[in-house]
C-alpha cells in the first residue's frame, strides 16, 4: 500500500521530551502588540479591558491543563508554571508549547467581544509566540517570577509617569521621555504625587504587580481590586470548574508573600 | 537594581536554532476535532465550510510568513513547508512552531463566522498543536507530501463509503464498518458506483486530494472546483497581497504533477 | 582572505550546553570488553589487575577534572558525577563527554604496563564510549549509584558462582549456566558455601560492591582491602594532588553508608 | 528485586540521535598540545614523527569505522566525515563522538613508541576532545575541508617563517613576531626565499596542505612524500584491511583536486 512506502519520512521526527523532574515554564508573548494596542485604542498606561482579556485567556489555559500550578501575566506576556512531575504529552516540548499558545490565542480571540464590547472582533487576528524554559529548583522559579514582577513594576511606573506627563501635563512624547531620563523610582513617585496628585502605591495592584493566577483558594488578605471580574466557573469546553482567582501579592525569593505557596507545595 | 539580581534565570533558556540549509516542515493538528466536528454538526464525510475555513486560516499563515513555499491541508491538519534557506527568527524552533500555530488558531476563530454564518463563534475555543520536522532533501519533502496525500485518499475513500452506507444505505455505524472490513480501494469504488450511483473520481478534488496552497501563479490546468472561494487579496494585518490558490494536483515523488515545482525551485 | 569565505560552515555547529544547576553524570563503557578480557586472559570472575587499572584511570580523570565529586566503577564501566554548579567548558555536552572518555582511555593504555607487568602494551588499542545524563536532584543521583551497585552485586554473585562451577566444579559453561538457572541470591550464597567452601560476604569488597572514588578524606571505618594500591599522589600531568581513596561502602537511598556524603555536600 | 526499583533513573537518558541523511562530521582536537609538544621537544615548525602518529591514529579510526569516507588532519586536529546514510549506533551523537575520540586517543598512546622511538611512552597521557557537526549538502562539506586546508596553509606559512627567523635567523620569538606583523603570504614566501633560501612550495605537501585519508585507491598523481610510512595493512583489532593512503591534494569547492571524490560519491 502507498502508505508504507512513504512512511519512512516519519523517522525524521525527533524526540523532544524535556528532562524529567524539573519545572517547566512556558512563557508566551504578544507579537507586534505595540501596534495592536494602538490600532485598538488601548487606554494608556493600562487598559483594563485588555488586561482582563489576557487574564481570561490565561484562565482558560489553566482550566484545560491541570498541571499548571501558577501563572503570571503583565502587559502582553503570560508565564505558566507546570509542576515538576508533569507528564503532559510525555513532556514533549513542541506539543506543550504549541498547545499553550494555541489555547491562549484561541481564547483571546474568542472572548474578545466580552471585554471590547463595542467591537465584534479585533481589526485583525492577534498572534502570540511561546517558548519553554526548564528550572531545576524552587529558587530559580521564585526568582523567575520575582524577575517578571520587578519588570512589571519598573515598566508600569515609567509608563504611568510618561502618560501623566503626556496626557495630563501636555508634554510631547519626546519631552516626556527627556523629563524622565535619569530619574529613579523615588523621583517618579514624587513627581506623580506633587505634579499629578497621584499616589502611585494606591493605583490598582493589578497594574503595579501584574496578575497572579492560582488554583482554588482565595487567601484572606487578597486585595479586592486584584480579582478579575467574575466569570462563569465552568468555561465552555474546559475540563474542570476550579476557581482561579487573581491576587494582589508580591512574589519574592521566599515565594508568594501571602496565601499558599503553589511552587513549594507542588510536586 | 532589582532586575539584575534575578536576570540570571535567563541563562536557563536554551538555544533551539534548527540546523541550517534543510527544509523546515511545520505540521499542525486539531486537538479533539472528532468531538469539535460533532459538536458543530460538520457534514459527513466532508464539510465544505470547515475545509474552506482551514484553507483560509492556512492562507493567513502564508500571507504572514513569506518563507513558506507550499502548504498542504487535509481533515484537521495542515503542513507548511519553509524554504531551506529561511532565517525566520534565526530558525528558532519554538518561535517558529508557536507562531505558525498561533496564527492559524487566531485566523480559524477570527474567520469562523465567515464560513459558519449561522453561528457567531464556535461553541468553545478550538485548539491546535504543532511540531517541526527537518528534511534535508527534496526527495524526502516530496515523499512527505505524497505520504499526506495518500493518507487523504485512503481516509476520504473510507469515509465516503462509510457515510454512504450510513446516511443513504441506512446501516448502523457498526454494520457499515463491518461491511467495509477487508475491502480494498477497488471494492469501495465499485460499491459507491453500483449501490450509491457515485463516481468517486468525480467528487471534488479538494475532498479526494486535500488542499495545496502555492504562491502566485494558477497553473492553467487547475481544476476549478479546487479553488477556494475568492478572498480579499489583502488580508487585514498581512504583509503581502500574494495570491495563494488551491490546486487539484497530485503530489508524487517527482513533485507536483502539474504547475510549478515550489519544492525544487525554492532555495 | 580565503578564511572568511569558508568560515560560514562554523555556523552549522550547534550549542549543546546542558541545563544549569542539575547534576551531570558521565558514564563510560568498554567497547567489546568481553573479547578484550578473553584476549588478555583476565582472571575470572575478577581480575584484580584489570580492576586496579580501571580505578587508576578513573583517578586520573578525577585528578584532572576538579568538579567531579564522586566516581563509581564496576566491570568495564565507570560513572563520574559532576557537581550541579559545574561550569566546566560552559557545560558543553560533547566537550565534557569526549574529554572524560579521552582522559580515561589515555590513562588506561598509558598505565597498562604498571598492572599487566608481563605485557608492554595491550594486544590492540582498547576503546571506551561515553554519554552524559542529567539528574535534577540528590534522590535520583543516589538511586543511580544504588542501581549500579545493585547491578554489581547481582553480576558478581552470578559470575562468582558460575566460575566456581566451571573452574573448581569442572562443569562445562553450558552446564554451569543450567545449574544456576532459576536460583536466587540465597541459593547461590548457599551453593558457594557448601560446595566450594566460599563465604561470599568475605570476598573482597571491591568485587562485591564495585569501586567508589572520593576526594580527600579516608573515612575511619574504610575496609582496607577496598583501597587501591598506593599510587604517587601527584600523577604526571595532573593539576592537583588530592588523595582519591576507594571505599568499601554501600550506596543506598540515603547516600554513602559510611563516611562523607559528597552528593549532598556538593553544590 | 532491587534492580527494578532503581531503574527509573534510566528514563532521564535522552535520545540524541542526529538528523538522518545529512553528513556527520566529527572533529577532534588535542587538549593543551602547545604544552604537550614543548614537553616532548617536537621539532618546529613541523614534527614528522608527531604528524605520522596523528595520521596513524586516524587510520585506526577509519579502519574501525567503515562509514568514514574521508579524513583530514593538520596540527593537533583531525576531521572525520561519515557518509550521509550512516546508521552507526543509530546515529547517536554521544556514542559516535566518544567512540571516535577514544579510538583516536587509544591509538595515539598505543603507537607512540613506534614513532617516538627513544621514549617508551609520553611523559604524561595526552588528551583529545571532539564534537559532531551536521552538514546537509556536499557544498558545505567541501567548503568545510577547504576551510581547514586554508587554515593549514596560513598557519604553516606563518610557523615556517617564524621558526626560520628564530632558529636560523637568530631572532628572539618576540622580534620574529614583530618582523612578521602585517606581512601577507607573498611577503613571507619572498622572505623565506631570499633570506633563508627556502622555496616554500617545495616543502613537503603534508606540511603545507595537511593530511588527507581516503579509502582504497591511490590516485596516480599522488605526491610520494605525502604518503605515510607503510603500515601493516591489517591493524590488530581492526575489522578490515583497506589501504588508507595520504594524498597531496587540494580540497576546493569542487572537491578533491585529484583522484576520486569520496564526498560526491558517498551516499
Amino acid at each position: 500500500m502507498a502508505k508504507s512506502k512513504y512512511e519512512y519520512v516519519k523517522e525524521f521526527e525527533t524526540d523532544d521530551r524535556m528532562l524529567r523532574n524539573v519545572y517547566v515554564l512556558v512563557r508566551i508573548d504578544g507579537k507586534g502588540f505595540h501596534k495592536f494596542s494602538q490600532t485598538h485604542d488601548f487606554a494608556k498606561p493600562n487598559d483594563v479591558r485588555g488586561i482582563n482579556l489576557m487574564n481570561h485567556a490565561a484562565r482558560c489555559v489553566m482550566h484545560e491543563l491541570d498541571d499548571i500550578v501558577l501563572a503570571f501575566g503583565e502587559s502582553d506576556e503570560y508565564s505558566f508554571l507546570f509542576r515538576k512531575s508533569t507528564d503532559l504529552y510525555q513532556r514533549r516540548e513542541a506539543k506543550i508549547v504549541s498547545t499553550v499558545v494555541s489555547l491562549f490565542t484561541s481564547a483571546y480571540v474568542y472572548y474578545w467581544n466580552d471585554y471590547f464590547t463595542d467591537l465584534k472582533r479585533p481589526l485583525y487576528p492577534p498572534v502570540f509566540d511561546g517558548r519553554a524554559v526548564l528550572y531545576p529548583s524552587e529558587v530559580e522559579v521564585k526568582d523567575y517570577f520575582a524577575w517578571r514582577q520587578a519588570d512589571t513594576h519598573i515598566n508600569n511606573l515609567f509608563n504611568t509617569s510618561f502618560w501623566a506627563l503626556v496626557e495630563e501635563g501636555g508634554l510631547t512624547p519626546k519631552a516626556a521621555e527627556a523629563r524622565l531620563c535619569g530619574t529613579d523610582s523615588k523621583d517618579k513617585n514624587e513627581m506623580l504625587f506633587t505634579e499629578f496628585n497621584t499616589n502611585y502605591s494606591k493605583l490598582p495592584a493589578m497594574y503595579r504587580k501584574g496578575s497572579v493566577l492560582l488554583r482554588e483558594q482565595i487567601p484572606k488578605d487578597a486585595d479586592k481590586d486584584a480579582i478579575i471580574p467574575t466569570l462563569p466557573e465552568t468555561l465552555p469546553g474546559s475540563k474542570s470548574a476550579k476557581v482561579v482567582p487573581v491576587l494582589d501579592t508580591a512574589i519574592t525569593e521566599s515565594g508568594l508573600q501571602s496565601g499558599p505557596d503553589p511552587i513549594s507545595e507542588s510536586v
